[in-house]
Parts: C-alpha cells; structure tokens; sequence
C-alpha cells in the first residue's frame, strides 16, 4: 500500500508547508503584530478598532474541480468553494457575511459559467451569506484545454468577545464530532488515483462539502462561554485539530460513521494515511466544556448528525484513536 | 488594422459581461439591497453597522501572466496582483488594510514561488496594506505546463461619510488624470499580439501596475469634500471613466503622455480601440471640484504626475478627446 499516500498522488504537502514558511517570515517584518491572528489560522483577523474586526479567508477546491470537469457536472463545486471558505471563518468564531469569487478559464462559456454560478449562489444560501462580487477572467493560454479555475474569498465580522483564540482549551474537555456529507473537497489527488470514472462511487466524489455556517453562528451565539474551539476538517485531516492550540492531543473513543466512498478508498490506503489525508467522516470538530446534548440539537435541527466523539489530553500532538471498526485497530497519529 | 481588436485577440467582452448580467439578476433574489454597492461597483461595500463597512474587491492580473512566464520574470506580477484589487477599494473612497492571495499551480516550485511572493509582499508595501494570508494550491493536470494563476483578494473599510458614490458629479468639474506607469496589467491579449519576444519595448510589457493607494489615501482624508469619483484605468480602457456615475460624459483637452509600449502598439491599432482597450498613460481619473493645485502636488510627493485634463459634461455616455498628437484628431467614445 506504500504507494497510495498523498505525496504519492504527486501532492508535496512539504513545499506547500515551505512555502507557508517563508510567507510567515516575510509577513513578520510587515508588521503583523496589529493582527488579532494571522498566517496559519483558518482565517485572518484585521482590527477595525480596540473591539471589532474583519475575519477574511480564501480558499479553492482543488483538484475536485478535475472530477468535476470530467463528468461535467458543474453545478456543486461552487457550493464547495463556499464551504471552504466560509467554513474555516466560523473556526474563529467570526460570522461570515460576504464572498467573491475568482473564476478563470482559457475561453468564456455561457453554460460552464451557469452551472457554476448556480453553485456559489446555492452555496452562499446554504452559508446565509451574500455573493457580493467576483472577477470572471477569460485567460487563453494558460489553462489545460476546458479547464478553469475557481477561488474563493470569504469576509465576516468577529468582536474581542466573541473571538476563538483556541486558548480556552484544556485537557478533559469535549469534542463534538459534526459528520461530513462525503469527502468534501480534499484528497482529490489521491481518491483519483483510486476511484476512476468506471467506480460505482465514482459520483460520489462530486457530493458537495457540507456548510456549517448556519448551525456554528447559531452554536456560538447560544453557548459562547462552552465552545472553545473549532476546526474545519480539511487539507491534513484530523490534524487540523492541533490548529486549535498548540500543545494539546486527543483521544477518540468513538468515530464517525464512514463514507462509502471513503470506505472504498481505505481499501488501498494505510489507516494513518487515511487519518491525514481525508476527514474520515468528520467535517467540523468542535471543542466544548460542558453537556452536548443542546448543541447536538442545534446540528439537528440544520441536518447535521453530531455527538461527542473524543477528549483533549495533554498529550501534546498525538491523536489516539480507540474506535475504528474500519480497521479493527487502536490508531496513534502525531502532529 | 480590423483584426487588431480585443475580441480578435481572443478575449470575448461581450460573454463577459453576459455573465456579470446573470450575476446581477442571481444576486437581487439574495437581498442585496443591504449592500451599500454591490456588483458592478469598483468594490463591494457590506456595512457592518449603520455607519462602518468593509469594502471588498477581488482581481487578477490576466495574461500579463503568459508574458511572466515567458520571459522568467516573475517578481513583478506580485505588484501588479497587489494594484489591480487595491486601486480599486480606492475608487469607493475605502482605506485598504489587507490583502489575501490564491495562487495555483501544477507542480509548487520554490524559486517561482519565492519570486511571486516577493512581488506581492511588495506591492503590499506600495500600497501601505498587509498580506494578512492566502491559498497556495498545487493542482496537478489543471494547468498549462509551467503555468499558474494568481488571484488578489483586497479588503478595507469605508465609513458612511467618507465613501464615494459619484452622486455629487455634475457636468463642469474637473477630471484629474494620474499617470500610468505603463500598459498595468490590461489589454494583453491584444498586446502580446503585437509586442512579441523580439520586439525591443517586449520587456517594458512588464513594467509591474502602479499601485495609487497612499497618495489617492491622503487625497481623499484632505479633500473629502472636494473629490467625487475615481476611476482606476483597467480593462475598457477610459470607458471606466462611465463607472463612476450613470448619464455623465466628458471632454478631455489633454491627454496624458503615452507610455513608448502603448505608442508602439498604436502604430497598429484603431484609436477609439486603443482607448477602449488600454489606459493610454491614465492610471486614474478622479473627478474634482476646485482648484487641483495642492492635489497635483500629493500625487507629485508620492512619485506621479497628474494634471487636470478634462471636464465632465452631460452628454451622457460620450467621451470627445481634442487633443490626441499620437492620432492627430478629435476622437469621438461611446459609453
């Protein structure tokens, strides 16, 4: 199974890391300081004044947009550019309220950019926030033939008060796993690989990455004091959970139920592997102190299964997974 | 010279603006009457609270990117990135504070990345704003080989009292003209038609977008009063001059030198068309009223020329420019 890792799939995760590196670097000399958070966060928090601030992110869908391009089915990789970025907002507990969108291709076509559209539309209703502007830009040359290219710029707002430094977070508390609708818009190098156009699940990878929007403002509005930090399950799996605070580990007693796709992919792939690379069924993990049961009843009532899946540890940056009828196994992952 | 037209060169306006049509029209059904300016606008201005907003732009650089990577010269595409999305907050009278940017390609190559950073942290200091972060995607198969795109993403924040609609425009007031640094980064399509490798102005192509935040910054916190519109020069050429108020015209009795790429590329081009395609040595146009005087001099401490070069009038959507030596007679636009 050596050969179905990410790197493998032709995906450098290092010089991506390098790169972010030499970003933060560069950035410190700019005079960061004035930023309530910066580089590395799920998103960038700019101060207005002393208690209120601009929470700004982008993101794109990555190589999700090759399957996309494949079946021609354009129609949901808007919802998942919205999702990446309006859901790596909520992560600091800001409440997103815009987006633009950055749509490139070698020659304009009326259809494509319908379908598309559609998507960012429905995927700003399904966020509750509103598409309020975009660049559409018709670049011959520079893309591989019906090929484009999607960004995604989201904007919130988020007070001092209401702002999730991750800081909070201790050892005993709760995680709340919120399941994921499939496997989102990550990975894609790899489920390529293994999951061809021939694949009875192959459309399953094109199911469109759930928004936690709605339910997330709702839970920070009603439980401020208990919810102590979030994390959008994306690029690196479950070790976006050691983005909350440095120093922490987890431990899981229970995992998510496995999407099919997900369960055919985990087949050829090492477990730790899959554990770094997918969300493993787990699209928002949620931080908390206190009884779950009420904010289980806030994911409900938008649709989402949730539950308490896990705790911190201070085990700083290992992750110490008991359940998985998957693989039949205790998995141990470090950071 | 017929074929010598931005749509021979490939790049279809009309399909352009068909998809920010349907933009409008989708946009309306999600209440966007909140915005203070929506889609269409230099920026998207989404209040915060009945006094404050955040302005929000995205842009990119087009194919200035194709001449980029022809040449090597990569370091440069960063400010233009920086310019195209910051000068445009400026023409809603928004301070900018921060820039994020997406930047796309097959296979992550350090040198390529440390040079577009470069660019950009660059043009964030021109521009007196910080890279508060970014997307870096690798995106195997997507891409032209060696290609990549970038997109910008700018914020700011406007007040009620400092944003500029254009309402106070009316026919007599002074158009103030800013130079261009040279061609920016519009008109390339048609531009790398006519100015190949070999061409002995080729390099001046990339001369990076001049980037008006701080002097256009100060222009507007001494002379709220006095300024009424900006127009940032990008692709429609001066027809961007109609952006700043519905049923307006003007008549130029000046115009800016030409920078030597844009009088080259004239020896083969139709004058209206030049005009409709490039910014003819304007960067930006802003309408005054008063003596510009002490205006020209803010532009002058921050390194650029202006001058007055026209007035408004209210033969709406046509534009007389009287004095053009390059073409040697009066021309004559259409909105």
């Amino acid at each position: 199974m050596e050969s179905n890792t990410y790197a493998a799939a032709g995906v450098d995760v290092a010089a991506g890391e390098r790169f972010v590196d030499r970003l933060k670097v560069s950035s410190k000399r700019q005079g960061h300081e004035q930023l309530w958070r910066g580089c590395g966060s799920y998103a960038s928090i700019v101060p207005i004044n002393q208690d209120l601030a601009m929470a700004l992110t982008t993101d794109g869908v990555g190589t999700k947009l090759l399957t996309a391009v494949e079946t021609g089915k354009l129609d949901t990789v808007g919802i998942d550019l919205v999702a990446m970025c309006a859901n790596d907002l909520i992560c600091v507990g800001a409440t997103p309220s815009s987006f633009l969108d950055y749509y490139a291709t070698p020659k304009l076509n009326d259809a494509q950019a319908d379908a598309i559209i559609k998507g960012i539309i429905e995927g700003c209703d399904r966020a509750g926030i509103l598409l309020v502007g975009g660049e559409t830009a018709e670049l011959p040359g520079l893309y591989a033939e019906n090929h484009f290219d999607l960004a995604g710029f989201a904007a919130g707002t988020v007070t001092k008060q209401t702002l999730i430094t991750g800081e909070k977070i201790k050892a005993g508390d709760t995680v709340l796993g919120v399941a994921s609708a499939g496997i989102h818009s990550n990975g894609f190098s790899l489920a390529r690989k293994l999951i061809k156009q021939d694949h009875p699940l192959f459309d399953e990878l094109l199911l469109p990455t759930a928004v936690y929007v709605r339910p997330a403002v709702e839970l920070l509005q009603r439980f401020p004091q208990q919810v102590k930090g979030l994390a959008h399950i994306t690029g690196g799996g479950w070790r976006n959970m050691f983005r909350m605070k440095e120093g922490i580990g987890f431990v899981f007693s229970k995992t998510p139920p496995l999407p099919p796709v997900l369960q055919a992919i985990s087949k050829s792939v090492d477990p730790e592997e899959m554990y770094k690379t997918f969300n493993m069924g787990l699209g928002l993990a949620i931080v908390i102190s206190g009884d779950e049961t009420e904010m289980v009843q806030i994911f409900r009532s938008h649709g989402f299964a949730s539950a308490a899946i896990g705790k911190v540890t201070d085990d700083a940056g290992t992750m110490t997974i008991h359940a998985e009828p998957q693989f039949g196994r205790k998995l141990n992952l470090v950071e």
